[in-house]
C-alpha cells in the first residue's frame, strides 16, 4: 500500500486491455507499473494516451504516477498485479509474474478463455488468484495508444482449486472498489467458473467466425444465417457449462445476442490478432473448453468444428 | 434410335459435365445434340475441346455427329437427354427439359445433390428418370473447352416415386453400357437414394470447406485439423444417411478419404463457382439434406453450421 493508501498496480502487458485499464487506475492516483516489452520506450519518450468516450488521457512517467519496465526483474512485489498478456504467451507470463508477487498479493488474470486461473495459481503459489473478465470494445492502434471504443465492464471472481464457488472476497471486493473509484463498471461475482463460461458464450461465436468468414459483429448479425449460427453456437456453450456443473440462466444468450447487435461494429481480438499475422488464443477459447467439456461427457460439436477451421487457418497463415 | 442403332442424346448445358460426357459419346458414334446459352457460337465456329489423360477430343458440327442449339424450342424429343445444369438453374433446366422428351425418353440428371430426379420427374411427367453421379475431377477452362483431370465414373441408378431401390433396370443398364463403350466407366446401382447420400459423403465437407476456407482438397487434407473435420462431416453424412433409411458401409468413409489424398489437388466445383461469381448449389448439397435428414429425427448439426458460412459468403458475394 502507498502512502497515500491507495493500492499499488503493475500491470504485465500494454495491449489494449493493460494500457486502458491501468491507464485507468493511474489517472484515479494509484502507482502504476507497466511492464512493456516493445512499448516501453515509446512511452518513456510520448507517454501512454487512451482515447475513450469516457474522457481521454495521456500519462507520462515524467509528470504522472506510472512506471515504464521492460522487465520485472528486480522489482518489488506490488498490491496487486493484473496479467494482461494473451494466454498464448503463458511461459513468459508465468516468468515475469514471479518477482512481483509477494506476501498478500492479488494476481488478477485479465484473460480470455477457460483455465487461465489455474495456469496463474501454479506460476504464483501462495498469492490470491482473481479471474476479470473485460466486457469492453477497445483497440490498440499503435504504441503506447489505446482507443476505446464501446463498454467497459470488469466482472471479477475469486479462482479457487475445484471451481467451487469463492463467494465474494474481500480481494474481490478491494479489487471491484479501485475500478469503480477509476470510473471503471465492476461486477463482483461468487462463482468465477461460472463467470468464465458466460464469457465463452460470447467468446466462442464472435472471435472464432469475425476470422473465418472476414467479418465483423455487426456483418454476422445482420445475416440471417451466421445471427443462426452465432445462436447455435452460444446455446451449445451453455449447454457444455451445464454439463460442467455451471448452469447459465436461460434469457443470457438473447441477451448476449440483443447487446452485439447494439454494440459499435467491432473487430474482436482474434480477428485483430489474426490480421496482424499474431498467435491466435485458440487453446483457451477453444481446445480447452472442448476437452473440459469433454471429460464432463459433453460434445461442443459446432465449437470444435469452428476450432479446426481456426487451426487450418493459423496453421496457413505461419506458413505464408 | 438413329440409323446406326446408336441410342441420340440430348445434353442440356456445355458445362464440364455436360461438355466432357457428351464429347466422349459423340467420339463413340453417337449423334449428340448440345443445348448451350453461351457457348453456342464459339463451338460453332472452332469446335468442343477436350483436353483428358484419356485422349484429347476437338469435335465440329461440320465434321462430327454433333449439333449446338442456343434453346430446344422446335427440337424433336430424343433417345436420352442428359441433364447438366447446376442444380441452381432449375427453372430453366425444366423448361429446356419438356420439348426434347417423349414417348421413351430417358432423362439423366448428371447433377448434384438430393431430390434432383424428383425435380426432373415433374418438368417430364412420363419419361424414365435416372440420377447419374460423376466421380471426377473435371474443369471447364474457357468456352468450349475442357479440362478432364482425373477419375470419370458415372453412377447410375433409376430413381422412383418413394425412393425405393429401383433394381438395375434396362434405361440404367443402356445409359452405362453407352458410356462403358465410350470409354467411360459406369456403375449401375439398384438403389439410388442411397448413391446420392453416398455422393454427398464427398461433396459436403469438401465443397463447402474448400469455399469457406479457400483451400484445395490437398491442403484440407494436409492439415490434421481439417482432415479431422472432414472425416466429421462425412461421418455426419454417413449418419444422416442411416436415419432416413439409406445405410452406408462402414468403411466407406476411409475409402472416400483416401481416395481424396490420392487425387490430383483439386478445387470442387462450389469453390470455381464461387471463385467466378457463380451462385452456389447450396440448396441442393446442404439445404435439401438437412432438411430431409431433419424430417427423419436427425440434426446434421455441423453440415448445417457449414451451410450457414456458406450463406453468409454467398449473399455478401452477391453485394460486391
Amino acid at each position: 500500500m502507498s502512502d497515500s493508501g491507495r493500492r499499488r498496480y503493475t500491470v504485465i502487458g500494454m495491449g489494449a486491455v493493460g494500457g486502458y485499464y491501468g491507464a485507468r487506475l493511474a489517472a484515479a492516483g494509484h502507482r502504476v507499473r507497466f511492464v512493456a516489452r516493445s512499448d516501453a520506450e515509446h512511452v518513456r519518450a510520448v507517454g501512454l494516451r487512451v482515447e475513450s468516450p469516457g474522457g481521454d488521457l495521456l500519462l507520462h512517467p515524467d509528470d504522472d504516477a506510472i512506471e515504464v519496465h521492460r522487465d520485472t526483474t528486480g522489482l518489488e512485489p506490488d498490491d496487486v498485479v493484473l496479467v494482461a498478456v494473451k494466454t498464448t504467451d503463458a511461459d513468459e507470463a508465468a516468468r515475469l509474474l514471479a518477482p512481483v508477487v509477494g506476501e498478500g498479493t492479488v494476481v488478477v488474470a485479465l484473460q480470455n478463455g477457460l483455465l487461465v486461473e489455474q495456469t496463474l495459481a501454479e506460476a504464483a503459489p501462495g498469492a490470491t488468484v482473481l479471474g476479470g473478465m473485460c466486457f469492453v470494445c477497445i483497440n490498440k492502434i499503435g504504441p503506447g495508444h489505446v482507443r476505446h471504443l464501446d463498454f467497459g465492464t470488469v466482472t471479477l471472481g475469486e479462482h479457487v482449486a475445484g471451481d467451487e464457488p469463492a463467494g465474494v472476497t474481500p480481494a474481490v471486493d478491494a479489487v471491484a472498489a479501485d475500478l469503480e473509484a477509476a470510473g471503471v463498471p465492476a461486477r463482483r461475482i461468487a462463482d468465477l467458473a461460472t463467470g468464465r463460461w458466460r464469457k465463452l458464450v460470447w467468446n466462442i461465436p464472435y472471435n472464432g467466425l469475425s476470422v473465418v468468414l472476414d467479418a465483423g459483429t455487426d456483418e454476422l448479425m445482420a445475416d440471417p444465417a451466421t445471427r443462426a449460427l452465432v445462436a447455435d453456437l452460444m446455446r451449445e456453450v451453455v449447454a457444455a457449462a451445464a454439463s460442467c456443473g455451471h448452469p447459465i440462466d436461460e434469457g443470457f444468450v438473447d441477451e448476449m445476442l440483443t447487446t452485439t447487435e447494439a454494440m459499435t461494429p467491432y473487430a474482436p481480438s482474434m480477428k485483430l490478432d489474426f490480421d496482424a499475422g499474431r498467435p491466435l488464443e485458440l487453446d483457451a477459447i477453444y481446445a480447452t473448453p472442448v476437452a473440459v467439456a469433454a471429460a464432463a461427457g459433453f460434445a461442443m460439436v459446432r465449437t470444435e468444428a469452428l476450432h479446426r477451421q481456426l487451426r487450418f487457418l493459423e496453421a496457413r497463415a505461419r506458413r505464408r
